[in-house]
């Protein structure tokens, strides 16, 4: 060993290794701020499977006690159990679907998800998309592009939002924050989530079903897991009716996406917004010919003022578990 | 003369002649639910000019006293010399470029806008492109439809709303609407107008340049008037900057259209959504290959709840004239 190898040798001990999985954007500038704390072991940057990853760095599983993940890859019960000291696990996304949160119960690792910044993103954005299916913006961009020389006129109308009915589905940070700035266009909201809120005014609605055939609009913002998986099925899309309007910016498995593809092209519901979908990077090619859907490629949490604000409650989190 | 056609000819002696040019979308409706009172003299459904139209349909034109219009003919001074006895036009857009406002003022003829309903249409559609420039929606639902199989990532990322500085160049009700709106994002109003406005607790900033200056995003919802005309030249476009987005939903010559494009093209500013243009129905084609501009064909003001209440409202207005 060199003397420049045991240097960094005997630094590397004093640092808290910290495994990565699936970086979000922006993680550089995080890990760079924190080299001084931190024994990044950046997997992500890996083709190996995690234990030779490991092994290959001579890095003992057992000493890792915390891991930052992104959805970009499965915090799975295998990876979980290849590391027995794990005890945080700490999330740059909203959802945590991509973490078994079962094994994570079992073996008492707590998970942490440091995304709340990210609401104010993912409400713009819904608001966004539904402003578009009903104005007809990128439809009538497109128009104009291809028309050239001169702009199409008699458009078919679009809608305004005023006195609009919204049912939010799943009424937590982004929920409410989609609420806020629908009530400024003048909606009237209601929502489902798995518990009445207290404090909260708007009607609640305990019934999806119901829910989505007394709204316009159903706006998607719960999280994933095996009880909302595909709780927009035939029977809410039915529901919500040839006019009616939905707007996903949770996880593309809420919908039953092929139920979904099937009302829209029947028109039996009246167009979709979407930012996530059932199987990504995959979008379905049936929607690519229609003009009452806009797709988004799950862009709705990618900001850099947001991946600041989530990197410094990151950094707080882990201030907290290693040093506090 | 047929009994018919003396019939006919007396029920019209009692109806009030009522001269419209350039109908919006929805006037058919207006005109079945108000045959029983007016003569509709329907010039915008004739090539001839005014005084051949009329002389055809054998109708003096000093027995004319109101006039509807929508922006697509011009009332210009000719027309209104043609009319000895105007004394009233309802328009049913919001702004009233379409007017000569002198000639109206120096024969005494008052001019009525009915389009306050329009104000909350065109707000929607002002925070839709705003959002949809911001966060790259209609480019990224361009780039999904035409990668097919699996959705681009890594795109550019958005930029959220929550904190930006807006600078609203006219602050009318429809103007009023867009801040309303943009408040529930978080964002940050200041305004210009002709007079700063009592009551009204956003800052004011009477210098156009300066309000660019400090703003992040311009919103123009003023009228279009000799004052107004080109009040967005190439200093306030380098004011605004590069970072700086523009909306416009007021009229397409707010803006110095040729400056607008060489900054957009030079990277100056940073992105427009346009739902106007300076000579439509031409759009500058040099914007089609650039994905930080939002083309809209002048659709804003286009919802069949907004044309019903405005002829209400025409109707309210035209009762008042001839029948109280």
């Amino acid at each position: 060993m060199t003397t420049a190898e045991k240097h960094t040798h005997n630094e590397r001990k004093e640092l808290k290794s910290l495994l990565v999985l699936g970086p979000p954007l922006c993680f550089p500038s995080f890990e760079a701020q924190n080299l001084h704390k931190y024994h990044f072991l950046k997997a992500f940057s890996s083709q190996l499977p995690l234990q030779q990853f490991l092994t290959k760095l001579n890095v003992d599983p057992s000493s890792i006690q915390a891991l930052v993940c992104s959805p970009l890859r499965k915090v799975s019960a295998e990876v979980i159990q290849l590391l027995p000291s794990l005890r945080i696990i700490v999330t740059t996304s909203v959802g945590t679907d991509h973490i078994d949160l079962a094994e994570c119960s079992y073996r008492g690792i707590q998970v942490v998800s440091v995304a709340e910044c990210f609401a104010d993103d993912v409400a713009d954005m819904a608001v966004g998309l539904l402003i578009d299916v009903m104005w007809k913006i990128s439809f009538a961009d497109r128009l104009v592009r291809k028309w050239g020389h001169s702009m199409p006129v008699n458009l078919s109308s679009g809608s305004k939002l005023e006195g609009k009915r919204v049912g939010i589905l799943g009424l937590g940070k982004i929920g409410g924050e989609v609420a806020k700035r629908l009530e400024a266009f003048g909606c009237r909201i209601m929502y489902n989530s798995r518990n009445q809120k207290p404090f909260v005014s708007y009607p609640f609605c305990s019934n999806v079903v119901e829910l989505a055939s007394k709204s316009d609009i159903l706006v998607l913002s719960c999280s994933l897991n095996e009880q909302t998986r595909h709780i927009v099925n035939r029977e809410v899309l039915l529901a919500l009716g040839k006019d009616g309007i939905i707007i996903n910016v949770g996880r593309g498995a809420l919908i039953d996406e092929k139920e979904l593809v099937r009302c829209l092209i029947e028109g039996k519901i009246g167009g979709a917004g979407l930012d996530v979908f059932e199987n990504e990077p995959n979008v379905p090619k049936e929607l690519f010919p229609l003009d009452n859907v806009v797709l988004s490629p799950h862009a709705a949490a990618t900001t850099p003022d947001s991946f600041n604000a989530v990197y410094e409650r990151q950094a707080e989190c882990l201030e907290a578990f290693f040093f506090k």
